[in-house]
């Protein structure tokens, strides 16, 4: 609230014009849960069984056999190039339309295992709250994801009131086309054109925005260049990081706070050191959250 | 204006909810003047000089040397991969921020050849009224450009109302890293991530905007499936071509009307029969406009 006051306030010295208000937001694990492991990733094994319905040689072709076999251990145990063969099958050969139309299907349906909810509802209470108290103070909230630029912006007015132009995240390219009937399409191709984690934040945010955040919201090491590009900029700059440090509510998990470490949102002892040396906010879910979930009473 | 109103009329069965109101613009040749050349060509040739300076090896150097010589015949005869040496070197290799300073710097001085005025006043006052009426009635307005991206976005605001993240162009990457104090950096790198042209324009408005376009506004074989996919669009779609066939105002070229061809923003016959056949709208600038420029009496 400070760092709205001091940024809005007229004639102030450090106002910062309305044009300029430009807030950035990490998805998995800052905006809702991203363990055990992120909704797309979920998303792209439900698929498999309707692709290999499509093109039934699949059944027997790895790693489809294995996600089709329902061997749950089988399949967390597929390592990184096994599970981007599953990713580039069900992201991509399709037109942009036909993707978005499967993203909402399974929207409407899916639910996640703990909660027995839908993914769309487990976002967090408290950084659905700092959204709309950046906008009503003239703040431009984006979403700076790695996950899919196109999964992602099928749900995000919905769900957090960003629009699709205002998600920037991994994305593909497409290819333009035309249908059977002469008709113009757009397909999506299995050629990575910006992945959004890391570096790739601060350069996807020149790439699809143009302007340096004034704030910027993240919880783990794939955000830290995001948050360092926002806090190097003049006048006042936020940079908050949130620290899953509640397994009771939600899930604790990260070595900086002693805490298990894991691949899905990593918050390193060096993530903290740098938030703590360069005057990032770090949150805690445990002590700063009063609720974390809306349906929650 | 009927499509405005068609799009617009609370209640109507054509009305356009206000988040989905798109309307995107090319930039050369539809807002502004493209000829005899691009502004953003003059540019990297008036870097030259500039660049010498830093690293006078480059006197030596072909295409350089040419452009040095000032011999305008021999610059206007360098080939097109002479020409993108001089693009590469001109606009990559230095941050972004320095970059916006130096396009910044040359806006100041530079001055067009047949009219001695800055290039940002040779903008088409008809089209700045359109731009104005569609924000009026609550379109967001893009300027959809094969220029460069990071150049556009230098003046976007300032001469057309458009904010640098409404502005989608050929892009370059950008590389994330430190300066000499520790501080983050992007530095403009030669690899292009989008070309912005042709099919390249709705592949750009599908990475940077994501929702097909409302209206579309255009004047060159370069805009041809913006125009397509915008008009492919269910309800009211609007697509425009601005004719250039006023050589006393500004300049006649393209075939399409029997005029000289040309390079920079080919019109051909074959466009113009799609636009008939699609039910695009060509605007004549001869006949269809009263005034061209703003500084005009």
């Amino acid at each position: 609230m400070d760092f709205v006051r001091t940024t809005t306030e007229t004639g102030g010295a450090r106002f910062v014009p309305p044009e300029d208000r430009i807030a950035t937001f990490d998805q998995d694990g800052t905006l809702w849960v991203e363990h055990p492991v992120y909704s797309q990733l979920i998303y792209c094994l439900d698929r498999v069984p309707v692709l290999a319905k499509e093109k039934p040689k699949l059944k027997n072709v790895e790693p489809f056999k294995t996600v089709l076999s329902d061997d749950l251990e089988a399949i967390a145990k597929l390592p990184l190039p096994e599970l981007l063969k599953i990713v580039a099958a069900t992201l991509t050969g399709m037109t942009t339309e036909q993707f978005q139309a499967e993203v909402k299907k399974w929207l409407a349906t899916a639910k996640d295992h703990r909660w027995k909810r839908p993914y769309t509802e487990l976002t967090y209470q408290p950084m659905q709250e700092v959204l709309k108290y950046l906008r009503a103070n003239g703040y431009k909230t984006y979403i700076v994801t790695g996950g899919g630029q196109d999964f992602v912006r099928v749900y995000s007015e919905e769900v957090y009131g960003i629009p699709p132009e205002q998600v920037v995240g991994s994305a593909g390219a497409v290819k333009y086309g035309y249908n059977k009937d002469g008709k113009p399409i757009l397909t999506k191709e299995p050629k990575l054109l910006l992945n959004d984690n890391d570096a790739g934040k601060p350069e996807g945010i020149h790439l699809m925005i143009g302007r340096r955040p004034y704030a910027a919201f993240g919880n783990s090491t794939g955000d830290r260049q995001m948050l360092e590009y926002t806090k190097a900029g003049d006048s006042a700059r936020l940079s908050m990081l949130v620290l899953h440090d509640d397994a009771e509510r939600e899930y604790a998990y990260g070595p900086a706070q002693g805490l298990p470490n894991t691949k899905v949102g990593t918050f390193t002892q060096a993530l903290y050191d740098e938030a703590k040396k360069d005057g990032w906010i770090v949150i805690s879910m445990k002590n700063d959250w009063k609720r974390i979930f809306a349906f929650e009473n």
